[in-house]
């Protein structure tokens, strides 16, 4: 999970995740949107010859990634948040935005294990304030997916 | 789409889609719990090798079919149906029930190619009245994908 | 619940159940687009005084009809349909339309009583064959309520 | 808009804010839940003799507020965050949670103005990195008041 608009920094990252979840065998989930970190982990996982899912929040694929192997057209907006998180195994943000922050809020919520990466100062410190022990932070996309391979 | 309560014909019409559906190279997409039409048409898909996506009405995978690859978790209820229509290039509903003939009509609605088999005189009768040049009748599952393959 | 495009018979039934709804002191609600069966009781409740509730599934306001009091907008699309049904007491059905059909589908299947009137001859005998406990078939909107204090 | 579990102070806050928005003559939406900050807004409400709506997560009442007047019953989960801030002209967030948080991020995303009190350090520093011109901070329900009359 990440947002729409990002840095050069957290796109790369993103992309590197994408590469490193599909060399695991692991199956990307993102939003679908052929923006930002969704297109970016989608590129990566297709570049390791991964299979991609994407939750799209519109009507039609207008708007998807090309790097989306499975579309999945909701037409229910950001209420799609919910459904990326529910579906995923284990969510990794990379990044912050609004509607991220908001995927990584219901997937602790919903006793999901999320892996932060990308973060700032102060969504780090917003979010140990919940106290929560399925968020954790890290630094790498490497460190990202050893966590993983140890929550899942 | 089709009912998680059905005959056993419409069962095995189901399965037999299932497998040709797999058989075409395509991927093949259900309400994804372990009942009737969905659960069928995905053992039939699995014997054939092809991929299977389930979208879910629940909150977690119980109730999912062992046959699903892909589990979406919506978390939606009935809700889900529309974005099964949405998310498929096009509907074959196999069988008769509430949820499925809902779909039907959402997958119309929302300008889908519908081909129907294991229809009742009523609900064939009912479905016709609507003019709908997106509706088309079938007998059997090879007329299904045969006809499918000229719609896509 | 009804189509967005109904005859003039049908629209004046949708009024006048909107006019006895309102004088039971009951809250109407529908799916509050300015549009058909929708607006048409919308407009006889407000004429008698009632309460309006219009369950809209865009992301905003644009197309509500002008006689909603309270409206929840979703933007789910035609996802909010099982949400009409899922918040009212009992489901009167005016007319026939996809929407308005999907929504007597989900009413029935998730325990709802529903009323229905200005069907069609297979509209009717398609519903019928559910052998639903659940589905009432009347011809007047005064029967309509009458039908609806029994069974609430 | 408030977390179902919150202090003392944030629910005397809440239950203030019900009764001003009430005096108002402005419509409360909320959650709709019996908890927190959603039952003792709505409580301050009827207190006041407002209109109290309720966006409820379920598929049935089970779990409402009592002092709701008109249940709108969703099935969607913490989905139905979205539909709760879509509803609003304006939305006050009192308190911090997870699902607060995640509706208030929705609601800047989807350009509603956003008024929070009861904040701590960390979700104020964290919001305000947004650097969005739809949040603003208050210290009591008396000033989410006399803003929210301005922003109307």
């Amino acid at each position: 999970m990440g947002p729409g608009n990002a840095t050069a920094d957290t796109l790369q990252a993103a992309e590197e995740l994408g590469r490193k979840i599909a060399s695991q065998g692991w199956v990307l989930l993102t939003g679908g949107r052929n923006a930002g970190v969704m297109d970016a982990a989608s590129k990566g996982a297709k570049a390791a010859n991964g299979l991609t899912v994407g939750i799209l929040p519109s009507a039609d694929r207008s708007g998807m990634s090309p790097n989306v192997d499975i579309p999945i057209v909701t037409d229910v907006g950001s209420a799609r948040n919910n459904i990326n998180v529910l579906s995923s195994d284990l969510v990794i943000a990379c990044g912050v935005g609004m509607g991220t922050m908001s995927e990584v809020l219901l997937a602790a919520k919903a006793g999901k294990q999320v892996i932060l990466l990308e973060q700032t100062g102060s969504s780090t410190a917003f979010l140990k304030e919940f106290n929560s022990q399925l968020m954790h932070f890290v630094s790498l996309p490497a460190e990202a997916i050893s966590l993983a391979k140890k929550l899942l």
